[in-house]
Formats: C-alpha cells, sequence, structure tokens
C-alpha cells in the first residue's frame, strides 16, 4: 500500500524560530558541507597537480587518482554525510535538494532559507521518503559517484549550487564565473522535477486529482 | 525450512490492466532505463573521447575514468535504480530479468510485453526472491560491476537488451547491428537457464517431481 | 554476553547423506565456484591482452581495468556469491574456508570433503558465526578485495586453493605448478589459525580451559 | 528525542582490570592493527615498486593500483576491521580515536592506555554511538578512503598516529621522523574538536549548560 502522506509543512513555520533542533541542523549542515568542500576540492586540487604538464615521471598523467577517484570523493562524502546527518538535519548538504524538498512541503520556508544559506537540511526526509532508511544514505552517494563518472569529461559535474558557488568565490578567476549560473539553474529546475515525479507518479498524486483510475498500488 | 511458494502468476490478468499500480510502474521502469542509458552511454562517450588517439597531454589515455570507471557506471546504476524502483516496478531495468521472471511464472504475460517495451518490472520480484531484501540491489549492481569488469575487453558486454538496443538506434552504423542478435539472444538464453536453475535446484522443484530423496531444507 | 555455541559437528553425519539439503549445497558451492573462476580470470585475461607489450596506443599499458580492477573482480564475487548462497551453502567457495571450520567442528567430515571437491559450503556458517549477518558477505568480500591489493605485486595472490588449482590446470605450463603447493598450504595455514583465533581468543575458550579469570565479556 | 546518555565511563576502572573481556579487546586491537598495518603498508610498497623509475614497460607508472587503489586499501580495512572487532573491543584502530572517546568520558582511563599501546578500543562505542548500528562500519571505513583521496598527494596521509609510528620505526631514515609530531598532534587535536563537537553540538551539551533554548530536538 502507499503510505499516508504526512500533513505538508507549513510555509512558515514560528514554532521552529525557538527550537534548538533548528539551529542544531543548520551547524550540522553548515560542518558538513564544510568538509564536504574541503575534501572534494583537495582530491580535484591533488589530481590537477599531478597530471601538470610539467610534472614528470610516475606523477604525471598516471599518479593521480584519476577522474575516477575524483568521483569517488564526491560520491563517497555524499553517502558519509548524509550518514552522519540524516538523524540531525536531514542530510541535504545541497541548497537543490532543500529546494525540491520545499516545493514537495516537505520543509517550511523558513528552514528552506536557513538551509539554503546554510546548506541546511530537514529532519525529517530520510525517515519519511525512503522505505528501506538503514541503506539510504548509500544509493544517494552511489547516484551522486555516477553522475561524476558521466559529466565531469563534459562539464566538470556542478550539481550542487553550494559546492559550485564556494569553489568559484575562492578561485575567483572569470571562468567559473561566467557560466555560473547553469550550476544553479541545472540543479534547480532538476529538483522541480524530481518533486513533481515523486509527488505526481510514485505518490499517484496525479491519478488521485484526476480519479479516473482505481487505485491498488 | 524452504519458503512457501506464491501461486504461480496468470498468463493474462485482466484486472491488472485496470490498476494504475501496472502503469507507474511502467512509467518508472521507462524512467529508469532513460537515467541507466544517459548516464552509461555519457561515461563511455567521455571515455573515448579521452582516449582519442588525436588527444594530447593528460587528457590521453589516462585521463578518462578507464574501463574500471565504466564498470562502475554499469554496476552503479543498476544499484541506485533497482533500490529505487524495487517497491514500484521490481526493479527489472532490463528485458531479460523479465524475460526470466516470467518463465518462473512470478509475472504475467501482459506485464512481460509492457516491461519488455518500457523495461519495466514486477513490484514482487524483491519481496518474494531475496532473504535479505534490504541489502538484495547492493550485490545485484556489483554483479553487474563485475560482468563488466570481465567482459568489456571481450564484446565490450551487453547483458542488457535494452541498453543494447538503445545505443544502436541512436548510433545506428553497420558495426552495432550486425552481432545485434547476440545481445539479444545471449540474455535471453542466460535468463532461462537462471529460471530453471532457480526452480529446479535452488528451490528444489526438480527433487519434489521426482520424489526421490528426502527433502529437509 | 557470549552465545551459547551450539554443539560441535559430528565427524560423520549419516543423516546428511540422505539429505537434498546437502546435494543442492554441492551444487550451489559448485556453480558459484564456476562463475568465481569465469568472472575472474576473464579479467585478468583481459588486463594481461591490454597491457601486452604488441598493444599499442589507448589500449595499451593505461587502457585496461588494472591491478585495481582485478582486485575489484575478486572481492566482488566473493560478496556477491556469498551473498547468494549464504542460506543453501554457507558461502565457502573456497576449501580452506571449509578446512578452517572443519577444524572448529561447525562442519562435519562427510560435508568437509565433499565441499574440497566442489569447493562447496555450510549453511550454517553465517546465522551461527556472525552477529550482524545481514551486512556479513559485504567485509568478506572488501577483505578479499583488500588482500588482493596488497598482494597481487608480490604473489599474484593465490588465497583460494580452488582457484588456484583450476587456473593450473587450465593454463598447464610449468610455471604455475612448480610453486603450486604454496598456494595450498598458505591458506590452510591460515585457515587453521584463524579457527583458532576464533575459538581460543575471540570465543574465550582458552580462559574457559584456564578458568584463571572472571569473564564478564 | 535524543537518547539518554549512559553514565560517564570512570577514570579509573579497577574493576575491568580483572575481567577477560579487557584482555580479549587488547588482543583483538593488537591483532587489527598489525593486519591493517600489513595489508595498507604492502600495497604501499607494491606501488611504490611498480611505479619506481628503474621499472620499464607496463609495469611502470599504470601497472600499480595506484592512489586510488592504496586508498581503497586504507578505507577497506578500517570497514573491514572495525566491522570484526566493533562487538570485541568496539573497533578503534586508532590512539586517537581511543583519545577522542575518552575526553568523551566514554572509555576509562586504564582501558585509553592499554588501547593506545595496543591499538586496542572500548566495546561499547558502536552500540552506544550510532543510531543506525548495522551500517555504522561502512561510512567510517568510507570516510578514511575519502580522507586518502584527498591528502596522500599533500601529505602522504597520517590520520592514524599507529599506523605512523608503525612505518616510522621499520622504514627508521630521518624523513619519517622529522615531521613524525605532526601526525600524533593532528589526529589527536582532531578527535579533541570532534569529542567537543559531538558532546555540546550534536547532543545538545552546550544548549542544556546554557539554558536558554527549548530543545525539542
Amino acid at each position: 500500500k502507499d503510505y499516508t502522506d504526512p500533513p505538508p509543512a507549513p510555509l512558515i513555520d514560528a514554532a521552529e524560530l525557538g527550537s534548538w533542533s533548528l539551529y542544531r541542523a543548520v551547524i550540522a549542515e553548515f560542518i558538513a558541507t564544510l568538509l564536504f568542500l574541503y575534501i572534494t576540492v583537495a582530491t580535484v586540487i591533488g589530481y590537477k597537480h599531478q597530471t601538470d604538464a610539467s610534472a614528470s615521471g610516475a606523477d604525471a598523467a598516471c599518479g593521480g587518482v584519476g577522474v575516477l577517484g575524483i568521483a569517488w570523493a564526491f560520491g563517497g562524502m555524499i553517502f558519509v554525510l548524509v550518514y552522519c546527518t540524516a538523524g540531525i538535519s536531514g542530510g541535504h548538504i545541497n541548497p537543490a535538494v532543500t529546494f525540491g524538498l520545499f516545493l514537495a512541503r516537505k520543509v517550511s520556508l523558513v528552514r528552506a532559507l536557513l538551509y539554503t544559506v546554510f546548506s541546511a537540511t530537514d529532519p525529517k526526509r530520510n525517515a519519511r521518503d525512503s522505505h528501506v532508511p538503514v541503506l539510504a544514505p548509500l544509493p544517494i552517494g552511489f547516484a551522486v559517484f555516477m553522475v561524476h563518472l558521466a559529466t565531469i569529461p563534459v562539464t566538470g559535474t556542478g550539481i550542487n549550487p553550494a559546492r559550485s558557488l564556494g569553489a568559484a568565490v575562492i578561485y575567483n578567476k572569470d571562468k567559473p564565473w561566467d557560466d555560473h549560473w547553469i550550476f544553479w539553474v541545472g540543479p534547480l529546475v532538476g529538483a522541480a522535477i524530481a518533486a513533481f515525479y515523486h509527488q505526481y507518479i510514485l505518490r499517484a498524486g496525479a491519478i488521485k486529482a484526476l480519479g479516473s483510475f482505481r487505485s491498488n498500488a
């Protein structure tokens, strides 16, 4: 059977502002995003250094962790951090995830704004959305790993606006800023489509609205 | 003890045609197969581009994700997609899987045909076939990963007819079409053998039929 | 608390010989070992082919799956096959594992001999030995992966006598036969040490025998 | 809801000294650390050998397991060993972990000293600290894997003082000794920060002390 959806999160939840759990979630998301950027950017820098044309010997080309290693760094960090913060903040670590959950009314506007600033997350996601919660962080991490394998050679991969923004602020040259909007529009549009797909196809919202089929799922 | 087998799925299940869950399963399989092809084919294209003879510097040869990265893309995507669709459609994402489950009478003819067209799947598989259902998608994904490690250098690996057909339609040159039948006959024969092995050896069907041993398993 | 050990398996268990579950276990082990050898040896052959001195272009050196890919093939196959056969035969797929379990009296002599011939296994192992049975095949597979990472450059790695024998029989040249005894003595001695360590240290057998400490573990 | 914290471990727990479980834990940690060093150092040596400038052909540069393989060896071994020893000794395998747990009063001074000498661990950690204990060793191992991906090119990675000391004692040249203090100070300071973060942010200790917010987490 389909589960019973909890009532939609309110747009503005005043009680939330007085609760320590909201601030703890914001701190946990901030720390998680910091660690995420630190590890992944260090991996990319180490790789760039070793494949530098001026390097020689075994250090050149084959010495680094490779595109495969970079993809593992992104996917693996998301696995670890979602695992660690799922019970505290929900484990978003990505404003696009927060945006999608806001569209699906799983998270209040207050929380969504704070989470976007601090890349923070909603404590209810995992418990609600996955029917096999224990394992959920692993396929989430693998999905991130796969996307990096596929798109690093094409776009460099920027599915996380927080990560794209952080790297662009530090590097601060023309190249990362020129097309920076892509790494905000893409993930946010994708999150909106995912929220729609989840609500209206997987959760049968469309069919309930149309009332045209007998739902026995 | 052996579990009690549910009754075989009927060849034609008319009630199924009126249920939203069948169409939702077909949509979920279609989307999953689309994502599967998109990510894996993009990984292969990125790799081919970087190992192109005309590339130079660190990009050449060692720069790409390698055969190992391609094998991860296939295995990891199957892990993620089976995890996500197991509860919706059963997570086939491969007509050969549907064919094997049809032979074992786990899925009706109607569903098998629709699944083959849309690469869709049967919602009952995981709950039924595995005694450790939570982890099931992980070894399934690893099995796919292993097969690609072993056979990419030999045949390029085409254990999924939907993936072979999709790539051949887009690429549409002589090479992928000439031996295309192999990538349908091989997986389907393999699925038939697996269905036989499961029903008559692992589930002790053979021994029950012959009635010649005392089964205490 | 320590769990209560089941009574030791009898040396000769006549009832076992009349049970279908024994023969099913032997078949499952045989098939698992066949698949294990097929995938891993194919991976090694594909790698050797691509790093052949006569190969050229991107295929040379960097084109193959690498030592890392070979290590994944061995570790990943053990993960998948132990997962699949744990409930049927115990998931040994390695005569040295059977030998260690025989020393610890977890499996009868009859079963140990049949398992050594067919690389078959004991249906009770996982349920008995691990307190987190669901995940057990994953660390087992990872342990195999790690050992291959460390020792492929040194010895080529032969921790599984069945795999070493199979490869030597097919290849059948002097090199794999000359030092073949190492790949039987090493794993069997290691299995004996592991059985001793498990029984007398981890399960506190030594301390119970000496009666010199108060055990509150 | 937050769980109820058990009472802090006493500084000196005399009863512990007479219990077999303490000595079993010390032995288990010693063996685990031995296996950890053996496998990881062998992987590094094999890699160094293959990327040696004097090597030639496919063995050179691309032949080894690479930095990615080394990172897997460290992360994977921690996964396997924490999984195996979590129920026996707590699975520290790292004096810095013991130090952090001592600061958080999860482990007595006696045990902390013995664990630092033998790299031993506290049997209560996993059951206490993780709300999804079954999977806990996997993200721990992945975290180690990620850190190695990021920092091998920068510092060679020495997050485990026991591993840094062991390698320095055997190698015993000036280079590993000159900056050896870094690999003790860094991990221990990190463990102290982690203990503080866990106690005062995640477990809301700070907020309870200040009494300034209503905690509903």
